[in-house]
């Protein structure tokens, strides 16, 4: 080992015993690991001083965009994968259980009841779309009660949330039924972009990577004693799947078919959708036990 | 290698492939290298979705204290030993050359010209304490008219910049002599915390760590054809060299003997301190040179 090697190991070491009097032991853990990466990384690329003033900047621009509405960290996670490592550390896989992909932050608690067949769109522009499925345990028996929250942005990119008129639309929950099947309409997904006006846009330009997600419906299905699914489905055949999703979120296993019906093709529940074409898409939920490690 | 690892290692793969369009080749290495590492993170302790979301609503805190007064993620980098870690990377060792230490945040440009034996204190209060030395390059050989800043928190533990009356005080530079030589009077260093009243402060006394500083008086060291020095002197037998430096800037080869002179002793260059005691010190800058590598 040379006098450098030594000097750089010793400072890694004497930064990792500083966390030993850490009173929760999980904080300490993950100190003492944050500090043993952080290092080798700026010791493996020879981090330059100018370089690591840029860093600072950097992150002092996604601090001072991050405000009630904007959540800047949150989409530099995505970019660098981080967000989806996370979820897929808490989600292992598990039989045939559907795999989980990233929440993202348009959610919102206490969503309309849409009812079984119901429409979670509510209005959102878009073509709709008949979305049918069934919830069943990795035993293949139904579970019926689960809850079945569903949203989306709407043909134009934007969830509701994103404008500033209090629209509620593109968002929705159900219950599956006893048989464990569940089915509502919504309105087909397409691509959106993540906010790309700030430094983690400049920084997925600089990187020559699109902003863009590849088109998705949100789920998250709960039910007692299994564990909760967050994840999408995604649309086989959209051009953003090559491309790639800008957030990684995307699983082959979670990419279907979304059947384009042509105007005046009848709607399974007889809905009358005049002269408007339609889109019809399965997806069979499999839930992993809540107690599986 | 269980399908969970190979999800989770192919995911990495996948961002690390995704940064194949950087145009700047050098952007490129550093956005893999940080993809590696920050998922080896995620991954080695199991990050749960809780303790992501901690971590984000923490750099959020950072981000938000930080202005133009405060840097809250330098400060970050520095109890994590990540800045003194890019100090070593960037200085290295090079025969008996004088060993660099963190910046800091206090640095002024344009300081007041202190002249060879002249006071840099300008009435920040402190014991006051004279400084001599040579500059000198890995041969032995006088390096004369290199420019030594000096700067240094008051006995109160402030910079001159932490007021808000606009003083000049407590910093300043010289040039060496002919042969080498300097001298100056300044203030005898004490002990003083970083800002710990933020979210960095939190996690320090999360980790049971001080947020003080060894007492420690800056120099910057430049000389033509030269490896500029950033260093400090730090006090022999100052308690907080045994408690830890909160920013790891501390050297062995740097802590130097600040020797009490009792009041009335006769001071080097005949000023007059009436009854107040002083102190002094020997600092031999040696200069590495500035093609080393
Ligand atoms: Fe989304
Ligand atoms: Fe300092």
């Amino acid at each position: 080992m040379t006098t450098q090697e030594r000097i750089e190991e010793s400072l890694t070491a004497e930064v990792v015993a500083s966390f030993a009097g850490t009173a929760d032991p999980r904080l300490k853990e993950l100190l003492e690991a944050l500090t043993r990466h952080l290092h080798a990384f700026i010791r493996e690329v020879r981090l330059t001083e100018d370089e690591w003033t840029r860093a600072i900047e950097f992150l002092t621009a996604v601090g001072h965009i991050t405000d009630e509405r904007r959540q800047e960290f949150i989409l530099l996670s995505d970019v660098l994968g981080a967000s989806m490592q996370t979820i897929a550390v808490n989600n292992e896989a598990y039989g045939n259980a559907t795999e989980a992909t990233v929440f993202g932050p348009f959610f919102v608690e206490e969503s309309p009841l849409a009812g079984d067949g119901g429409d979670i769109a509510a209005g959102a522009a878009g073509t709709p779309c008949w979305v049918e499925g069934t919830v069943r345990d990795t035993d293949g028996n139904p579970v019926p009660g689960a809850r079945i929250e569903v949203w989306e942005a709407d043909e134009d990119g934007f969830y509701d949330v994103q404008y500033t008129d209090d629209r509620v639309a593109g968002r929705g929950h159900l219950f599956s039924e006893a048989d464990g099947s569940f089915r509502f309409w919504c309105v087909t997904p397409t691509p959106y972009p993540i906010p790309h006006d700030g430094p983690v846009g400049a920084l997925l330009k600089a990187a020559g990577r699109s902003p863009m997600r590849a088109a998705h419906l949100h789920f998250m299905v709960s039910a007692n004693d299994f564990r909760t699914l967050v994840t999408h489905i995604f649309v086989e055949g959209d051009p953003q799947l090559e491309i790639g999703d800008s957030v990684f979120g995307v699983k082959e296993s979670l990419v279907k078919k979304f059947e384009e019906q042509p105007a005046g093709t009848p709607a399974p529940d007889g809905r009358a959708l005049g002269d408007k074409p339609w889109a019809r898409a399965r997806f069979d939920v499999v839930l992993a036990p809540a107690d599986l490690r």
